[in-house]
């Protein structure tokens, strides 16, 4: 994208309505208005033709990013570090193995002491049903306390990195995806797209995805199937959601559990293994009591109950059953590939493979994302702001 | 602040002495004269007034600040870090466990190995009795002998982050709150403080906090009252210095063994669990031997003594016999409050509560202080840099 | 070093043909012409001369900086950092450990899902025969294909930070302080270096220092002596590229199994411990078989080895034996000194000391050749850059 773009990038979102999403948060999808969404994919769109146009996105002369990871993350670890770099933040983790906040200080407390200089905080918490997103909350009520009581000059921000409802950054990367392939968010009414359950031989794996894919895929008018297991249902308020959504959107939300069926004619196949909310509270009420045979033996128990659906994966035979044999495979990465990272698994190597770039691709607008929803959520001018960065011309790369 | 309250503080500055604090440490606040401690408070208040008029104080393009934590850190970590930012240094962790320090090498030539582009280092080694401070020392000397020898170019800076004897950006971030509190330095003569002892569940808390509080409260001219059951003495050499500065300074520091002596009539209280001098220096021999079943029977010991004192927590009761009722109640965070992180604490919850917010702000000093320690140790010319940097006017956030 | 001696220097650069190294890797010192070597040197010296000047050499406005470390370390994890600050990048660990990795994802998968905005990524991979280079090409092969296919939009540039062969920048620091001393590149023809073997009571030491040296130091018209007991060998491909660069060069390579005949008149002496090449071989297939008891049998074999040959060790006695009795001993740290950090080790406590202030000199290179690296990485017109660097003359600290 060369300058010209940029600018008719910029003139697209002063026509937007943005401004509430100032001194924010991005915590999740539905929370936020077309419009809001729409600039966020448009700021991240201009962040990254900036950046090819080697114009420096800086905003910050000084302050940090706080992450905060309560689960394992390689991808959104980096993405979240990319984006605040971009725009002039330094992470700093906030690292509860080497912290004093086992020591039984209130969250209101660590939120506080960790932000005098912070401008965003980014939380992963996506292990135990009904705790992650409400500890957000906390975080960003906490901090937004401090902000008025005087304690804190400036009111961070609170980036959803992946709760127990939704993964903001991961859906939104993805739909901008979506978008690109497809040439534009005009040419995705009635398209269809099925987010499916498939067979993994490990256990226990968020539900944020599924659950991120139908609360905002549905809002583009699209034909949105969800497929999966009898047993394998993911939490009923994001269906409401969904429905919701594709009522206003003049799109579709279904939901099957034939793997088949959802393929079938599909232009967007998303095939992805994940646990049953049932299963998760279970998990989160027996890690609440220390009951580690109760753990052990559910472990055991999903495994097992994974294993009679081993025939949900996505094979070259079902993916010839999509439109025009050719819908666009996505996953959030990494995948279970059928013989590469295990025996059996969600995919067929040939067909993983074979969208292996598109995949990469995909995963590449995760940063560009994390940092739009910062730089919104700071710059209630944001489109005055770019114009300005895009004037000041500051090379990234001298 | 607006501009001209930060340019009326950086005149202030230019009448005090504090030329010597540059390429020296903070290690003792007990080693520095009035003038720099008073130098290290207005910088500190000049760095804050010029974040919240969005004026950059970055003087480092590049450089590093190290961070060597022997001792869970949380908000001293991101203390730490902040200052650093804000000054423009990155922190990089020196994390003994992933070093190859255990391999044999000598204090000597690790900090020469880590400091060829390090601007200042920061330690925190609390745990052990006559070591934390000592180790300090020996960085300092290392890092003057390898600038002195042409190794290298710049001679990092030491700031004591909490060691076994002071607790330097704690003591003096609190001082700053009660100089803010109370309106000014001129209105604390004749001010009574009670730095006393309080009952905690848990065991083997530093000295470092009471110790640095009477080590620098009393050179105000304050009324300084440490009060602890017998048996929970700190060192002897710190109440040495506390005796000669309430002597210079025209205030008084006195020792009793009743909580409600101390607090009686006072404006400011500060009941902190400690674990004794004693106790401490027991320890750190057990730990020399490996004594591991020692140091289990020891704390036990130690916890079994803490019981009998369990009367000794910050009550209302206690709160309406201080002055007016109405003492300034302090603690350096977390706090082991009744009925919220323990059952029995240093403080009912009610009283931690009304303070919550006083606490937060004392906290949010420290920082500024750790900036305005680095700042000094680098620019013998503070007040002119300051006045260039407020010209320059570089905005923080663009 | 002033301004016009840099000046000179960036005139030298330009007369270097050095183009190629641009969005290459720095793997092997082997695979880098006379005047890739010759110009990294002098980036450094000019990047050094720089800082010297105060003088920002940051030629990143934002960009990570992403290290690796299979290996514990800290000058190196130090040098890196100081590197990738020095030029503006942000350093992002890639820790395994809390990363998703051990999920089954491929190296090209992983290489480009840290790569968006990585525009350098430094590994240190060591403690495996035949396995730490290769990772390192499998990466560079992943990032340039991820490049070529429009996954990322730069192609971040691999620094080995030691591998199973080579040690580079190690190698090219150790010769950029033989440089210094001597006084130049032209001065070094004949003079000799023993590359030696010696005792240490810990084992299994990568052979990647010894294989740097020869593989370099043989570049230089010198004479360079490899010693090391009978079952100490190293890779016969590195002998190979020694003798050969030695014909080369015109300088010469012989190979000992005395410690006396190598530091017999020689000029510099490297006394250093390492395992032999068939040990690593055993012991990596035993890792690799998951075969614990015989990596602990191998360690009590490989120990029992070394002692028997506890005679060799760096003494006064065998210095007195050098060039006038005053060869330059070099050594990559941290050393095992008899009396200091064992009890008997690789160095007399006398000789170590007499050359402490040297080896620090000689570490001290280190950031400067990985920025060197890098900036040859990055900018095919380093000579006019570095002039414009200078010629812009932003201070680094204020």
């Amino acid at each position: 994208m060369d300058k010209l773009g940029i600018e008719e990038l910029i003139r697209d979102l002063s026509t937007l309505d943005y401004q509430n999403m100032c001194n924010n948060d991005f915590l999740l999808t539905w929370e936020k208005s077309a419009d809001e969404i729409s600039a966020t994919f448009t700021v991240a769109e201009i962040l990254r033709g900036m950046r090819e146009q080697n114009i420096s996105s800086r905003i910050f002369d000084s302050g940090l990013g706080v992450s905060l990871f309560r689960d394992n993350s390689t991808r959104t670890r980096f993405s979240f570090t990319s984006a605040c770099n971009l725009l002039g933040l330094e992470v700093q983790d906030l690292d509860e193995g080497k912290s004093q906040i086992a020591h039984g200080e209130t969250v209101r407390e660590t939120a506080n002491m960790i932000s005098f200089m912070a401008d965003v905080i980014g939380i992963r918490d996506d292990m135990y049903i009904g705790k992650g997103n409400t500890y957000m909350r906390n975080v960003a009520e906490s901090v937004q306390a401090g902000h008025d009581e005087g304690v804190l000059e400036q009111r961070p921000t609170l980036v959803n990195l992946q709760c127990d409802i939704d993964h903001p950054t991961q859906s939104m990367a993805d739909m901008l995806h979506i978008i690109n392939h497809f040439g534009g968010i005009e040419n995705l009414a009635g398209k269809k797209i099925a987010m499916s359950w498939a067979y993994s031989p490990s256990y226990g794996k968020p539900l944020s995805v599924p659950q991120g894919v139908i609360g905002l895929m549905t809002r583009f008018g699209m034909d949105v199937t969800l497929a999966h297991p009898e047993g394998y249902e993911v939490m009923s308020e994001v269906e409401d959601v969904a429905m919701r959504n594709a009522a206003e959107s003049g799109g579709n939300f279904s939901k099957t559990n034939s793997m088949a069926e959802a393929f079938k004619d599909a232009d967007i196949v998303y095939p992805k293994s994940w646990a049953s909310y049932a299963a998760m509270e279970k998990r989160t009420d027996l890690y609440g009591n220390g009951d580690m045979d109760g753990i052990k033996a559910l472990e055991q128990e999903l495994l097992t109950q994974n294993k009679n659906h081993m025939d949900w994966t996505c094979t070259e035979e079902l993916m010839a059953t999509t439109h025009n044999g050719s819908a666009l495979y996505m996953h959030c990465l990494p995948a279970d590939i059928s013989g590469v990272s295990c025996e059996h698994g969600e995919v067929e190597a040939s067909v993983f493979e074979r969208y292996r770039v598109e995949q990469y691709k995909e995963a590449s607008y995760k940063p560009y994302i994390i940092a739009a929803m910062i730089f919104l959520a700071k710059k209630k001018n944001s489109a005055d702001v770019l114009q300005r960065l895009l004037d000041r011309g500051t090379p990234r790369f001298f």
